[in-house]
């Protein structure tokens, strides 16, 4: 497709959610793309700007297309269909894409190689596991060679983003205790999305933090299933989200064991040395602390390594913007991959700080 | 004292930082204490309304006294002294105190046991060695007896009440290997101070989420201390602050390794019985989770007891408003005790929310 | 009923609301009164501490009534019922109580004296006109001695509470012009109670301020109906909400011109004097500021005068929480009256700062 | 210049606050523009990455020069200017830079055509008066043809950036009575810059909104210059900041009185007209409410007119980020225009919302 002389057709499925917007964000903005599609089941015929008012100069710079339902889609003008749909909805409406279109989702519908694993955690069938079969994990840096030629990648969830860019290079390595893993993490309220639930209200989050869904979140299977690849066999991990009064951003602090023999210097220089030339992500120096902040709006990770005072124990420290690299910016990164673009085309945004 | 019939005339030694003006809050309301002198060296002559506008109408309403130098207070009028000066400062301050005035200290100068320890985090040497062996640490659910006849407490610090109301009593009973601990704790940025750091501002801190003072902070050592003390034998613990975007509010995410024998429900079940007639602490029960909004501006503390999904493992949040059970609240309910008063005289404030 | 020895028996309809909750926080500290009855139709069978956590501590200590349906109130056992209903649906609740039962209203239901504007502003007829006419509108400093003999107050809006403490006695007196009014009103987000509302959404808030309602909010009759009684003659006002990322707390920022031969400090003599010895209402000295986080979770209001650069006008500030003398602490204050208590009983919280 | 072929090599002098950051993160993506000095003089020596770790990983893109003291910049090497000093500072050091580099001020020491005036205000001499007198005011859109040639550009203040871009042309055009303008204005912190102040930290901002400067804040001068231009005789105004808990943006509420004959939508069809090319400015259409969030990060401004309840006035609703539109965005705005580049280029960056 690189080799074609038109920039890449997009359709965003789900575009009035936060990942929608973030999507739009970016690609507006995409010197090798352009928006011809856009669906929102409940708000169809509006315009984006009328849904999401911070957009509406893109809207008339760009004419972009109004919303429409998602199966008033014309398919055959359509290179690449991004998913951000809620979960279940997926399965059916990817089935229904030409061969020829890439399909890039957002939704935890194809993240889980195994079928019964989706549906355990799910409560629902997995509604098609023929292209489940298709599907590559997509966190870029990780899975590069596949999401090159794939067809379908399944974009991971935020927390998994967030937790598996430090893990699982060190647990391929070997060097710490896979089965004891501990992961806390901190979230801002947009990874909740923009649906009306009384937990989301302003005043429910504001001046107050807590945890939710302990030793029950639907990312722990997705974290395990890929830490259990690194490391060779089965394993589960403690997995304990936090809700920030932030609007974006993931920090995961993350306790790990060491293995025999290894240090945790040898944690920092095995990340170092994977992540030595990659655009996105940067290992930071002994002492140097991550902040939501200094990624916020960016397709960034940072990630940093701690002594712990507990022997024989280090600490991970990782983040992103959830919505960015933990969302619509990897799957953008991973659209460059799968249409032979640079990676990095329309990811130049850099951090808004304050 | 509580049968003479003055009110307990109260001395506030830096009253110009938060949990001065929390103390001033508090003790206003409190129907058996009366402020007899405030002090702040560096806004001396100033009303404490102008320096907290917010307790104007309590200058007003109760005529408190003007702010004065620390040496300024005459000590023959004075009953109980509270110590809200900066750590390395209360030392020489809290010797100079007649023999028969109560002291309560709210810095870090007398809290440590040893002064070796105190001296090696605090990088000074310990002012006051006589007067510390008779300091008592001032948990005061976990003290009472001592509290009730001590003349110095040092009240324990922010973190450290989160983090010790759930341990303690886990460790003394050999339920939990106390080795293993790794406390995720979550602060508000009133526990900073007032002071001017750049850290500490406005634009600095909203929007964003950070750990700090990571396997270095001063509250691991005073954590250890008490851990040791409970368990028997010295260990230490992982303590990782984070700070959050929120004015108050501490919440510890504490994950232990369960003993030989031990299952989730017995972790419970001991801090239940031990916390069953407390006014001020309140064990959850089973799938309710704990959120710092829930003790905002109150004396309360809440925990919450969780299965882990790693094997043998449990997972303890623990909240408080870190201005009030983990600071002047506590403090006032150490007077209480210290002067045979009830002990929730005084703290009856409920939790503001939202 | 002041001479009876029972507490003022009191039901809450609509406890499940923000301002339902305030009252709960407020009455179970109060030294006059029991709540007997607790209302909320969506949550009937539930305890208030599993709607709104942070009172659970307060379920425990004073053993409230679970939550009911509205028409299972036993009103034998009531001597005082607080409404918060929504707007259109107290009417008919409020006609069944018995006579001698004292009612209060925080919705908009009773405010207006004209049914037709209520109508003309609510878009649905006045379902109970006959109530209206005994209905006294309770701004209480203003109308306290007809207040203390009503049987139904209508309790001021928040917005109204904040504006009408600095105009109606510089109306009254005569000294700005009526009908160039110019409210620039900010309000924080629990003002649009607990509703599920996309625009109140944590991430539809934090981090940006707009207006709302411009020209056309509810409040603006309630405010014009107070001015023009206090100024003998009918005026429209300029009444501009604004939304703040904050919990609590109402700025109105108030614009007015000066009549013939008045000068600034004429308003601020007259507000000192009118004040002077309300324990809610304070006018500060010149130059002083108020701001909302003084009056954060107390009933008190803060009024500050100034100059205007421009010739010939002033400007009023004044903050209150919208929550307590914007609404509950208000209604309280009015039950203490209706009740023949001291005015002041229950509400001595102080501000919660920071 | 546009005629030569390398890019505009670019000094920040003040480089270590938040507009410094500011104007490194918009001119690292600029296509046209290199950094070649950055300055900070207690910061000297440090990296930016250092000073602000969300541009670290531009650092390590681009090479930026570590910071200096002013006094080493080597002028040879530098096209423009851009002075992110601290006011009184500025006109000494612009003095000494070569007659052929171009200055941009960011400060308001050469936003007063009358030295009198800067003098009285800011309590200084005026420090380079002959260089005043060359000084453009750049608000872009109303001044591009004098910026277009200008040597020495001073760029607005925030707050006069919001404001006059709705007043001037309705000034100019005698729509409003321009002696009668009253501009309530809301400000995000990061207006206050990145200096310790006990009232820029987060406890003193978090959950609160006061006013600030009533009457006498400095900017107020600086609109009154514009208004008194654009309406040919002088006039002050009613201008009024007040501090919002937000990052960044600005709102300014503004309340006009129409001239006779003149009607709301008069105003609307006025500035929709002088703006209707304008690529930063967006006249919104009737009912449309500007957010700040709308405009986060860009260098956009969203501007909304409305009819008010009080007959024969007008309501003008105008938002901007303060640290883009506000100073960085319309910094780098003139300097395109001063060297002959394309107005937008390197300001492409979208809201970012939530």
């Amino acid at each position: 497709m690189a080799s074609t002389n038109h920039p890449i057709r997009v359709a965003i499925l789900g575009a009035s959610g936060y990942t929608g917007a973030e999507l739009v964000r970016l690609l507006t903005r995409h010197a090798g793309a352009s928006i011809v599609a856009l669906t929102a089941d409940r708000k169809a015929g509006q315009s984006l700007g009328a849904v999401f008012p911070h957009l509406a100069a893109v809207v008339d710079d760009r004419a972009l297309p109004p919303l429409t339902a998602a199966d008033e889609v014309d398919w055959d003008g359509v290179d690449v269909a991004f998913f951000g749909l809620p979960h279940g909805t997926t399965h059916a409406v990817a089935a229904q894409a030409p061969e020829r279109v890439k399909l890039i989702d957002l939704s935890p519908d194809f993240r889980f190689t195994d079928p019964e694993t989706y549906s355990l955690w799910y409560g629902i069938p997995h509604g098609a596991p023929a292209l489940q079969r298709e599907a590559v994990y997509g966190l870029t840096e990780l899975a590069r060679a596949e999401i090159v030629g794939a067809r379908l990648v399944a974009c991971p969830g935020c927390y998994p983003t967030a937790s598996l860019l430090p893990l699982v290079p060190l647990a391929e390595a070997g060097l710490i205790a896979i089965d004891e893993i501990i992961i806390d993490a901190k979230s801002g309220v947009s990874g909740a999305g923009r649906g009306l639930k009384e937990a989301s209200l302003y005043a429910e989050v504001a001046e107050g933090v807590h945890a939710y869904g302990v030793a029950a979140h639907r990312h722990a299977p997705e974290i395990e299933q890929a830490i259990s690849r690194a490391g060779g066999r089965p394993v589960t991990v403690n997995f304990t989200p936090h809700l920030m009064p932030i609007n974006r951003g993931i920090l995961a602090s993350i306790y790990v064991r060491l293995n025999d023999g290894v240090e945790v210097e040898d944690l920092r220089a095995r990340l170092a040395s994977v992540y030595a030339d990659e655009p996105f992500v940067r290992v930071l120096g002994e002492g140097q602390v991550p902040a939501t902040r200094h990624v916020r709006g960016s397709n960034h990770a940072l990630i940093g390594v701690f002594k712990d005072r507990l022997p024989r124990r280090a600490i991970l420290m990782s983040v992103i913007d959830n919505l960015v690299k933990g969302a619509s910016g990897q799957a953008v990164q991973n659209m460059n991959l799968m249409c032979g673009l640079e990676e990095t085309v329309g990811l130049g945004q850099q951090p808004l700080f304050p």
